[in-house]
């Protein structure tokens, strides 16, 4: 391991205290590790990284959120380790090489993303954003009927760290939850049922809560669309926080307008920012936060995403297969 | 029993349906009763009851709540049931007389008051009243970190219904709970450890969520003062759903704009409607919903009052001492 541990050189660019460096120093094992991170981004919304040029022949690991054309760059790069949980930038041809290793920090954000959506469930069934949005006219009135979860039934389409993490805080108010996932025979904690993408129409009468966390693909393009929404009950609420794209953002608005639904919550847009010319803006059926239910809104992200790299330095100090490995496309 | 009963003619003023009406009759067992509700009120946010002309020489028990003057105009009233959970204006001297009964609907509100505090509770540590008031402007600014209730601890002040309904919500997601009550040794569902008032200046030091839901009473008037809200966490949250008079509006106004606190959700506000020159309104760490968190905005919170109100019909008939007693006073 000492001569092949030497041939390798990570460069590591979260914003560590000291302490976590002596960590991560320990947990690379004589793997040589340069940490180039700012650590006074440590509690800010954004964090950035780049590989200072005197690194890009030698590294072979970096650990952060690098411009994918610095990769390319890098000619002994065999490892990337993100904080984010997409990857879609770093997948493309040309930006890691055939047989490099991809990691994400999936897993670090299902907390914050799921609290998020629930807040937003909360709000909508409580008028909330109505109140809110009245209040610089100091409007004292009565917005009308209120909902309670308890015996709803949630409709979690996508059942990974987000939808389950969601799903568990539903179950704790007394509803039940049906997961949608491509694979329905996976189970997921928090999920009571779990059925497939093909049976997405026969439950969507049944859903209280449309709760929605999956990623952009082709598949999951305008998966909420006209037909579908018009299978919901009138007093549903939609929720999502996955992208913006998996929901059809003309119908939805139409839908909202046209009293077939109870209200949306939308974390997530199509496109974003969403545009001042979009209906959706002046709903009153409709509350829009700006992508901001993950990144790093809670503290306790920022430690998952450290947690998450440090066991995987530790794998690639030993020589042992790492977490939350990604593919690679093209 | 029987010519007892007789002598007795109950006035239900709720807004019933025909089985509803059925299930009253029966309870009676054979005390008259007339059904005066309107029921079209049903699932609005208004309920009214007023007793006919015809009826105020001969009604021994009304359930409704009249005007307190039509009380005073029935001679041999002895039983007033509310649809309220407060009463305190039939309290007063005059309106019922000495040794009548009044009973209220304490119990049918926990539910829907609970939840509305702990929807508050959500949207503050989201920040979700930021982006609502933001959308008018169509604004996609991140209004920077949240919090989680995960692991927080939460100081409900007044543990009765409503306090220990919302105790339980928060167990639920995770956090601790510390009930504040004038006879501590009295245990609720939900509260981990329950103190007096006398203690209350060690424990809000402790409060990451205080929450309010104490009845109006001059030992409650600005429970909630400058001294005690200087004890609270600047990260800490408070919500008040009981009444606007147990928060010193102006400390706590000051209390916001000086960043002293991270934010208050507000039910009830001292007075109602809170003055459209209040800072409150315009205050971006403040969320004020317009008295909106009880009355009938959940469908089983009526319910509940009928099923309070069925229960104690049938006591009345039955001789047998009724739920719900409220003293009078004077």
């Amino acid at each position: 391991m000492g001569i092949e541990n030497n041939h390798k050189l990570i460069v590591n660019c979260l914003p560590l205290t000291e302490s976590e460096k002596a960590q991560f120093t320990r947990a690379a094992r004589g793997v040589p590790q340069e940490f180039v991170g700012d650590s006074t981004q440590r509690g800010s919304m954004n964090w950035s990284a780049r590989i200072p040029k005197e690194f890009r022949a030698s590294v072979t690991a970096i650990i952060g959120n690098v411009p994918p054309e610095e990769c390319s760059q890098c000619p002994r790069l065999e490892w990337l380790q993100t904080w984010s949980a997409g990857v879609d930038k770093y997948q493309r041809p040309d930006v890691l090489q055939p047989g490099s290793m991809l990691t994400n920090a999936s897993g670090a954000y299902g907390q914050s993303v799921s609290e998020h959506m629930f807040a937003m469930m909360w709000a909508l069934m409580k008028n909330l954003h109505v109140y809110a949005g009245n209040q610089a006219n100091a409007d004292w009135t009565d917005a009308g009927r209120a909902l309670s979860p308890s015996g709803m039934t949630a409709l979690v389409i996508g059942t990974g760290d987000i939808g389950s993490h969601f799903a568990r805080l539903c179950k704790s108010v007394g509803m039940e939850t049906i997961g949608v996932r491509r694979n329905p025979s996976v189970e997921a904690e928090g999920i009571d049922h779990t059925i497939g993408f093909e049976s997405l129409e026969q439950a969507l009468p049944y859903a209280d809560v449309v709760a929605m966390s999956v990623p952009s693909t082709p598949a999951t393009h305008h998966l909420l669309n006209a037909d579908r929404l018009a299978l919901l009950k009138p007093e549903a609420l939609v929720l999502n926080a996955g992208r913006g794209d998996a929901i059809d953002s003309e119908a939805l608005a139409a839908a909202l307008t046209g009293n077939e639904l109870r209200g949306a919550g939308l974390d997530v847009t199509e496109p974003e920012p969403l545009p001042a010319d979009s209906p959706l803006w002046h709903e009153p059926r409709c509350l829009i936060t700006p992508h901001v239910a993950g990144g790093n809104h809670l503290e306790v992200t920022e430690r998952r995403i450290i947690a998450i790299a440090l066991g995987n330095v530790r794998c690639y100090a030993n020589g042992q297969s790492l977490d939350n490995r990604m593919p690679l496309k093209g």
